[in-house]
């Protein structure tokens, strides 16, 4: 539906609400936020563009989750606590429908975080949804709690989180390539289309993981930012990642035809999943259990470290298995 | 010239620079800032879209000057003090040669203020710049001293910085509206893809300035938000303001046939300015010329503030105009 309301108004209708921990929110020309005395900022930024980042029908209830959701991911991988968000927004006419669903759906995911949306800006144009969100880490003793890509040393697991490679199958699916029954491409549908950033998990590894990321762009290649940053290499036991495809064990998914080489790639380079990537020290496996209990967010352990760089995986038998994964890359 | 570059090579190519101020720069999940102790952070975003912001052929480094300055501008009308910014750009393709000058044009204006690059995100998309700024605002005795929308009261004089419509004059230039000798046409072009945010003069008003804006959608519209914020209305001297027109003291502005009412609208509606409308007391007036001295910023007074809501507009004589001006909307 097409209407007249302009920009002042759709702000108003759709985004502004009272300012709860921010010191000042939408409406102003800046919002004013007073992190609390000793701690750090974490700020991360997004950009999501039709065509590219979603589909031109896709659901603007999910849509608004996950422009949210792909922002929080970031703090997480950081560590930090959730706190607040702006949101530019691109719009090619005002449709108040999908203004109502999108507005649901993001603000809704905020809420559950605590994190509030203080300012932004809204214009016309082709469909472009741009968030940077704000969090919180602690400073101890002068030192930055965040969780940082640098920090994996030789020795230490590598472990992922929840489950990898559904977002991707889903999208094979919406664009016609793999073929599923309607339960499980729900399922792998929910995946891609509201993913659930691991905000807990990243607050409750501050302290115990050396390193982590969020997997956005496929494992294996957000993995090696990490191996980047960190100087080391790797070894993956991909049997164990393959293992982490949720379709796999959905009883629809032997009728899918889909190979063991196929769940494999999905595994380690699908994308979109917005898991944790992360490394620990040996000697802290039961803290890293405890953080997953205490986050109820399963997590995997995949792999160590090396001081050799490079990135080495094994099979199911530990032998090295020579496969080249391309990971995303938005201008590849 | 198209070429292979991906989003990796991109951003360390143009974007990025080793982290100063900030604790952690361009190359994490997440930048972490870690604002002065006694401070409040000022966070404003804005979008620009080709075609609607800006021509698609424009200067890429007047481009990037122009996408910081807005931004910048938010951060003048609070009085905070540029820390950093995070930039999300969609890009249709990698262009080097236009990427090194947009990216050139941005950081000039990112070091003259001392505003640092943070963070952010790359993709393919229809061309689209997001910026995110942070400035720094001081607490004192645990009150903010950022300037806001909603402290004019009635009795205050009405200021604005600069200059005014000049803009939008080089807009219609450009769109072949009107027509203007070269040197004149370079002028007001500057003023149009080139705004000087008052960046000095927003924190040189901080404690005597009692409301303020900047001026990007034109004087009326943006005025009408102190005065709803504020809860009051205004008299503008439109001569005063009409005078602020910088074209209209060139030597060739009477050749351009252009009439007393067309430079009034300039004045009062061009949009794009990008200077400072503010208030403040009787009392301060000796207060706002000291800080205009020391921001090296003119500013003019061109009204006052009532108590009776409603802007009134009179004409050279004091009598009262009756006119109409829409102010820009980014959807109307």
């Amino acid at each position: 539906m097409l209407c007249a309301m302009g920009e002042f108004d759709l702000i108003a209708r759709y985004f502004t609400r009272p300012a709860a921990r921010a010191a000042l929110g939408v409406g102003d020309d800046c919002a004013l936020l007073q992190p609390a005395p000793g701690t750090q900022l974490a700020i991360s930024s997004d950009m999501l563009v039709e065509g590219r980042h979603f589909f031109a029908d896709v659901d603007p209830f999910t849509l608004g989750h996950k422009a949210l959701a792909v922002n929080l991911s970031d703090l997480a991988a950081c560590g930090a606590k959730p706190l607040a968000f702006t949101l530019a927004l691109a719009l090619p006419r005002v449709d108040e429908a999908w203004l109502a669903a999108f507005s649901k759906g993001l603000l809704a995911l905020a809420d559950a975080h605590g994190c509030e949306l203080v300012g932004g800006d809204t214009t016309q144009g082709p469909l472009n949804i741009c968030i940077t969100v704000f969090g919180e880490v602690p400073v101890l003793n002068g030192k930055s709690q965040a969780l940082l890509r640098s920090g994996a040393k030789a020795g230490d697991d590598l472990y992922v989180s929840g489950t990898l490679g559904d977002a991707r199958l889903a999208l094979d699916a919406l664009r016609g390539t793999v073929s599923l029954q309607p339960g499980l491409l729900a399922q792998a549908r929910r995946r891609l289309e509201q993913p659930t950033p691991r905000v807990a998990l990243g607050q409750a590894l501050r302290g115990i993981a050396s390193a982590a990321i969020d997997v956005s762009d496929g494992l294996i290649g957000d993995l090696q930012h990490i191996l980047r940053a960190s100087s080391a290499g790797a070894t993956l036991e991909t049997a164990l990642a393959a293992h982490l495809v949720a379709a796999s064990a959905h009883p629809d998914w032997p009728g899918t035809g889909i190979g063991a080489e196929k769940q494999l790639e999905f595994a380690l380079a699908g994308g979109d999943d917005y898991e944790l990537a992360f490394t620990a020290p040996v000697s802290a496996r039961d803290a890293v259990l405890a953080a997953a209990r205490q986050a109820q967010t399963p997590v995997s352990r995949i792999g160590r470290i090396d001081a050799a760089t490079g990135l080495r995986l094994l099979d199911a038998a530990g032998a090295p298995l020579q496969r080249h994964y391309a990971s995303f890359d938005h201008f590849a």
